[in-house]
């Protein structure tokens, strides 16, 4: 391979920067549902309102990170691998912005529901567990992002499994004849449960992006070529 | 303004054959939107997988769509406005895609009930009028992907506010003491409800996209500077 120029390193750079900003993003999101959970399930106010009046800094970062995509894209990148590094930027900063909306629609639900709690106490455990997966995972698209290692991003999708598991028996306690919490709560718990499934698959996106980022080439194609 | 150059116009063309086949995956979502809704409030199972089978033309048609956008990054663009074309285009994709994924969420939801229906009779009417807002915004976004006028744009928002007001009002249905078709219908009308909104919401972020690929600026800018 030939070496690159310095006019490439220094793009290469700017590509890390980028990710590097994406990666906070899903620190963010993470950080952000990480809080949004514990409202849930303490019913806390005031974390439910740091959760929604934090959600500006998404909105900042998530402007940041598409100027620094402009950027890129306005140099002309030399390399196939940048183009696709410019691109897979502007979409992930689309999958985190998602994210970050979800965990603020947590946040909202708990503050719409205070002083009560959303949830009955018989889901507690479904929302605590899908709440420590979708950390995991947000944290994990954010190694992702600065590894750039492919095999790694792989690894995302088993812990999607894990919580696509959660979320399909938490559908099964809802389906229940015994459920005895009434509508009111079965429509919060609907929508909670997707909230952290589309959370889950957003990050699961961006490790697919990363992939494809890499090495060109889509999960699947990777695996078999593995 | 100067005149375009050859070159130019060929990359102009290349957009606009670009724009044109997210235009096509819009109208093939709506359809799909528009007999989901049927085999929704028929339980019409033949239509229903009819729904799940085309989609396979919806994955065709994106795969194409980004081939293309790459095939316009490679080129180099020559002009700041034909690379927002181009990274809108990567962004649009992503939003029809979901539009897609939406229809489908529905069809099957068809099919899991089958041979019964899905919907109890009292909120028939929301889903009657949902599936048409979504195909009408969808057909919305189509039109506005081929006459890239950002004020056509920015009226996908009207339909989708009537959208809105009605997820709002179903939800004042399901939340009614009165309701008396039980949890488990109450948890199918709440994700379905979720798929009808979300649908809009895409068709309003292609709307968006256009207006920035066109002028540079977000909708507000537009509306604050007409």
């Amino acid at each position: 391979m030939r070496k690159r120029s310095d006019k490439e390193s220094a793009y290469q750079e700017q590509v890390a920067a980028l990710n590097g900003t994406l990666g906070q993003m899903c620190e963010l999101a993470g950080n952000a549902m990480d809080r949004a959970t514990q409202a849930l399930l303490q019913a806390n106010l005031p974390v439910a309102e740091e959760v929604i009046t934090d959600h500006d800094q998404m909105i900042e970062l998530s402007a940041k990170a598409e100027k620094r995509a402009f950027a890129l894209l306005a140099q002309q990148a030399p390399m196939p691998a940048d183009l696709r590094a410019t691109v897979t930027g502007f979409q992930i900063v689309a999958n985190v912005d998602r994210m970050g909306a979800l965990a603020l629609h947590v946040a909202k639900v708990a503050r719409r529901r205070h002083p009560n709690k959303a949830l009955p106490e018989e889901v507690d455990g479904y929302f605590a567990e899908m709440g420590r997966l979708a950390v995991k995972l947000a944290h994990a698209a954010r190694e992702v992002l600065e590894s750039q290692d492919p095999q790694h991003a792989l690894q995302l999708e088993e812990d999607d499994d894990a919580m696509d598991d959660l979320h399909r028996h938490l559908f099964s306690v809802l389906m229940d004849r015994e459920w005895k919490h009434g509508v009111a709560a079965a429509v919060d718990v609907t929508l909670l449960g997707r909230y952290y499934e589309r959370f889950a698959d957003h990050a699961v996106l961006i490790g697919r992006r990363v992939v494809f980022q890499t090495t060109g080439m889509t999960p699947q194609q990777l695996i078999d070529t593995t």
